[in-house]
């Protein structure tokens, strides 16, 4: 048995790297230090779109039967704010007070640290006598999202990489280890409505026809019912108007049009097509007159990964580590669990996400080394020797 | 009996004046021109205040006696726009198919010339045997009306000047002379109102408080029901929202804040302290939590000259002129007869309004010369030979 690093060392490496989104910033090159000596097959494709930043992303495998499990996740970060308001600098990689203090501490270098260092353990202990193991990370999670995660899974379906469960190892427990598991997301939907009346002086509103009374009129047809009760596994549907405006500067002037965005976050109820129809339904009802509705185009479908063999590997290990019974979530926002859904079972499990994005990011170096021994626990169950198996394969 | 100049002619001198607001372009030193030497003394007093431009303002009066009748108005204009698309340059003065163009030939240098025009020739024909004839006219109309007729006014009280019944030659007339004399006008008030809440991730609504629907309970609550049914001589007052925004570019954020303007066109039935305290009333009552409500100085108050002695002078000269009974209205924005009404009493009667502001800015010739006939009647009625009196006098 070598000596692997600890979870530890390895998101100390990954917290040095200043990979802003879209920056590389050296992290994915500190993955393929740590996982190529181990005999994995490591592959950076950078993928590009017009009006978009170029991303490099990162695929590595060892094995080739199945079961095969894939631990996605991404080492880009948000910028740091003022670097001055951290208690340690926020690309140092400090440890005091038994937590460990960075920009992506918790989301998720943290998630990836724990996988990489448990799958580097069991490949040491065990070899890798069935299964496969698969890191899959992008560079491209905080931003566009474009050329990141479904890219990335387009390119490994052409090469014809199968997959049979996959974790993403985002911070899924909001206050301590093994409350949530997230098995699904919900659906996100944006809308624009433009409401046009007739401009035209204040003291003369016969004359004119203002947008905003309509527009108020629209708004409150739109949220005045519920657009589910929910389902088995997801809250009800959230519509919430984020904007309304009209810029007009003139206090005697009724204004031409006035404007409002809205976004959904919808469950397994809807589809964009269908969610879409109803809320032009409710427009139509509500009689507010001439106005315009686009949507933006949908990249986030509401799924879930029922509860199966699977989430059931996962949920055990956690138990086991933590004394806690996860809930099975679909609460939040959307993550790039929303694109590997299509090719896997996919759940999140991960770190405690309380400092996510803000100053002085943390987390706690036990969590760390529960996570480690979590995702251990899942690779001893799909894939270790005296593995109960039950685990359905897809692998190539 | 000497030959005095027409109206068209007075027009004409005045149109040629580039007097865009707030420069005087020659206006004033035209109408000095034929005042003075018929016997009116002149004045022209500039008044000044930080941060607004200096104005140039004009005061001429004949006669020393009562009734004292001041005819008021302002040779400023609101700019042309594109000259080019003018079919007249619009500071020609040009006379084409019965009508005269240019920028300010209704609003209301059309009104001044008939005023004058009419002024000269009753005192060429019977001199001041009683009462007295002046002109108040500012350049500050069209602009912020700071330095313009409420400090004239005050200026001239401060002389000593008392007033019996003045005309305000704003265009008073939607589609044909005699239709409407204004007998008040409305207040407008101003209120900005904003409401506070609790940004957040819109897939985290309850994390997050936002403002927008409360927004809308808000300015439902304001409209929701109607502020006066009207009074004898008003319209019900109208509540109108001019500008809702939040100016949130993100629609995964819920936002912190939003803003609204409304303008209020009040009757007497309001001051603007208890308007101001009935829209309080409505907003506390609608339990929309944290806000901030703010409102803009009022200059602008409800007033109304009621009906009597000089609106009947005026409303007869009208009808004998146009065989129209005028309509005593109190509708439309507001004028400078609002600061006048604290001195005597005032109406407005002027041309037909349908072009102000536009581009083309015209008026009938013939309607021009029904005008000057108008304020003709106006002074013969009340100081001609053989007038039949009965306007209460206050002169000094």
């Amino acid at each position: 048995m070598t000596d692997t690093p600890s979870a530890l060392d390895v998101l100390l490496a990954l917290l040095r790297c200043r990979s802003v989104t879209p920056a590389e910033g050296g992290a994915l090159a500190v993955l393929q230090g740590l996982l190529e000596p181990a005999g994995f097959a490591v592959h950076r494709p950078t993928f590009s779109e017009p009006g978009t930043p170029d991303v490099e992303n990162f695929y590595a495998r060892i094995g080739t039967g199945a079961p095969h499990i894939v631990f996605a996740g991404h080492t880009d970060v948000v910028p740091p704010g003022d670097e001055a308001a951290w208690r340690f600098p926020p690309f140092s990689g400090a440890v005091a007070d038994g937590m460990v203090w960075g920009r992506g501490a918790c989301d998720m270098k943290g998630g990836i640290a724990a996988a990489v260092a448990a799958a580097l353990a069991h490949v040491a202990r065990h070899g890798i006598q069935r299964g496969s193991i698969s890191f899959l990370v992008t560079g491209d999670e905080e931003g566009p999202a474009v050329n990141g995660t479904a890219k990335l899974l387009d390119w490994a379906r052409a090469r014809g990489e199968r997959f049979d469960g996959c974790i993403l190892g985002e911070p899924t427990n909001p206050t301590r280890m093994g409350e949530t598991i997230k098995i699904g997301r919900r659906g996100s939907l944006t809308g624009d409505l433009v409401i046009e009346g007739r401009q035209g002086h204040v003291a003369y509103p016969g004359l004119a026809d203002n947008p905003i009374p309509r527009m108020m009129r629209a708004l409150g047809a739109l949220a005045a019912e519920p657009l589910d009760a929910g389902t088995a596994h997801f809250d009800p549907s959230n519509f919430e108007v984020v904007t309304v405006d009209t810029g007009n500067p003139s206090a005697n002037v009724i204004p031409a049009a006035c404007r409002a965005r809205f976004n959904v976050r919808f469950n397994d109820t809807w589809r964009p097509d269908t969610l879409s129809a109803e809320i032009r339904r409710r427009l139509a009802a509500a009689g507010i007159g001439a106005h315009r509705l686009t949507f933006a185009p949908c990249n986030a479908l509401a799924f879930v990964t029922a509860p199966g063999p699977f989430t059931r590997i996962v949920a055990e290990a956690v138990e086991a580590e933590t004394g806690v019974v996860p809930a099975l979530s679909t609460t939040g926002g959307t993550s790039d669990a929303r694109f590997i859904t299509r090719d896997c079972p996919v759940v999140e499990f991960g770190l405690v996400g309380r400092t996510m994005h803000a100053v002085d990011e943390s987390v706690d170096l036990a969590d760390l080394e529960t996570l480690q021994r979590i995702y251990a626990g899942v690779l001893a169950a799909a894939m270790g020797p005296g593995a109960s198996g039950g685990l359905p394969t897809a692998a190539a």
